[in-house]
């Protein structure tokens, strides 16, 4: 197969910020990109776009598989594309396993991804979700530098990802199912508590009674819980994807948390702390990739562990012995 | 002043196992030291009493400032003591800025420091708390392996240290008060999902009504919310310490997620979790210390941060700037 040269950080850097697609797609694979060399100009165009990155609306929205995820992104999606351009990026940590969603995403998106004002891009693969979330987050800065004002990334919830996706994001939605059994399954303890808005999915037909009463029962079950870091009261709403139902109110609310924790400050605090943590985050992922990429590291740490786990020695020794 | 010689490993050891209280003071404080010849004795002692460790109900406790834990902790106490032996330690970030809980704890707790068959061991002082939380994980295992069979985790919720109790004990307790306005200012997001049970405290007297209104609010919420891993229904129950009234009833509970999760093998497997996650962290906290203690990694990190917080430098740049 051919080898296509890499353009110049010059070239990289105008397509990016005059919105051309296929040069942004390209930066999105540059910064993926693995290659020494690669790496070294993701750096310089990251730095480059920088002045012109920070100006879009960053929303995570996540909720167990079968909730309707992608049905609700292309009906707000074509609410929000009245007036913005839309960039919807994943975080799916499992997708270098099963190479679901880098098929799947345009095609279970079909609308949207016909929409000049969308851009969709597939989730990065990667074997850390700390390698995915850093992808994703640059991904962000590429997409907001070619004028894309508003950023959704979505999240199927595996592992941590909903942590990740809430540490890059300025407002998270938690969609849900009306019933709180199975349904709650999926949602792992901890998020609830995390969301800025809980979405009743699928609020149309024969469910539309009783996302109505599990509306009303999460609002009074929000206000028992520990208040909003940015003074908001976290709406519970209902929407119909299908019926095109309620997005219109959901992105209403949603600009209007942007509005107040911009004139609050909230917004500007929340991103230096994000971007504070991703450093601290990153610096432990590399040495914690140092460490353990040594093989007598990881030989003598899985030997170690064995005996952890059966109690032969205690942890406090383990670890003295990787380190002495 | 003097200096004691420290008693050699047998001494320590056989005082342990032997459930002598002035040992056991002096190996927990030898588990404390930072001397490096300490270090490598409490390595030894911890290996060798480990087979007698693991036997104990570990009970975790917080709740805001001003909650009653203390009070709680001498109710529930006095009942736990009927039939057990009771190990009360603390964990507090701050202990080591105001000494306030050293002093504090046996003075917070009269009946308790008094009771023969409690032991009461202040917050340890640290830095970090990875390093207060090691501590305190292993004076557990050395309180187990003196008999007690019962041991209590209180925190006053500072940090992240919630998690850190969450992550070393069986059964997790928050405290909370009726209201759920200011009351709940102290909570942390996330903190509720991550209980075992919650308990209304203070219901007495005029808040009586009150507290039995948000134990009706709470149970109904905690329905709405995702599925403890135990298979275990979160309780929520009121109690007044004060009055002497409700903690028998929360010691029936505790007990009875112990049968269960004994029972369905969740104990086990969570603590075996928990340990391995435990040896990952200090790994991890040992990664950092030796990179942070290196002056010039310090003063470079400090000033990619400005430029990070700035804007003037992406991330990825900063992070390659400092393992290039």
């Amino acid at each position: 197969m051919k080898r296509f040269s890499r353009p110049s950080l010059e070239a990289y850097y105008q397509g990016v910020i005059n919105s051309d697609r296929v040069m942004l797609s390209r930066a999105i694979t540059l910064i993926e990109s693995k290659r020494p060399e690669d790496q070294a100009l993701a750096a310089q165009l990251l730095d480059s776009i920088l002045p012109h990155t920070g100006n879009s609306l960053r929303i995570g929205i996540t909720g167990v598989p079968g909730v309707g995820k992608s049905t609700f992104i292309e009906s707000i999606g074509s609410k929000i594309t009245e007036k913005h351009q839309l960039a919807v990026l994943s975080i799916d940590p499992t997708s270098s396993l099963n190479k679901g969603s880098i098929l799947g995403d345009k095609t279970r998106m079909q609308n949207l991804s016909l929409n000049p004002k969308a851009y969709i891009r597939p989730s990065p693969s990667g074997k850390s979700l700390g390698g995915v979330a850093q992808k994703t987050r640059e991904t962000i800065l590429l997409c907001e530098a070619a004028g894309y004002d508003v950023i959704i990334v979505e999240t199927v919830g595996v592992g941590q990802s909903e942590t990740a996706v809430n540490n890059m994001v300025d407002f998270f939605l938690l969609l849900m199912l009306a019933g709180g059994g199975d349904e709650l399954q999926g949602i792992k303890r901890g998020i609830m508590e995390m969301a800025d808005a809980l979405v009743i999915n699928k609020a149309d037909g024969q469910n539309i009674k009783a996302a109505k009463m599990a509306k009303k029962a999460y609002q009074n079950a929000l206000h028992l819980f520990p208040p909003h870091g940015a003074n908001w009261t976290v709406p519970v709403t209902t929407s119909s994807a299908i019926e095109n139902n309620g997005t219109d109110h959901i992105w209403d609310l949603i600009k209007e948390f942007q509005n107040k924790s911009l004139s609050s400050g909230y917004l500007k605090h929340n991103r230096v702390n994000q971007n504070l943590k991703w450093m601290n985050d990153m610096i432990m992922e590399r040495l914690e990739q140092e460490f353990f990429n040594n093989p007598m590291n990881s030989a003598k740490i899985s030997e170690l562990r064995e005996q952890v786990k059966t109690g032969e020695l205690s942890v406090r020794h383990a670890v003295d012995q990787i380190f002495n």
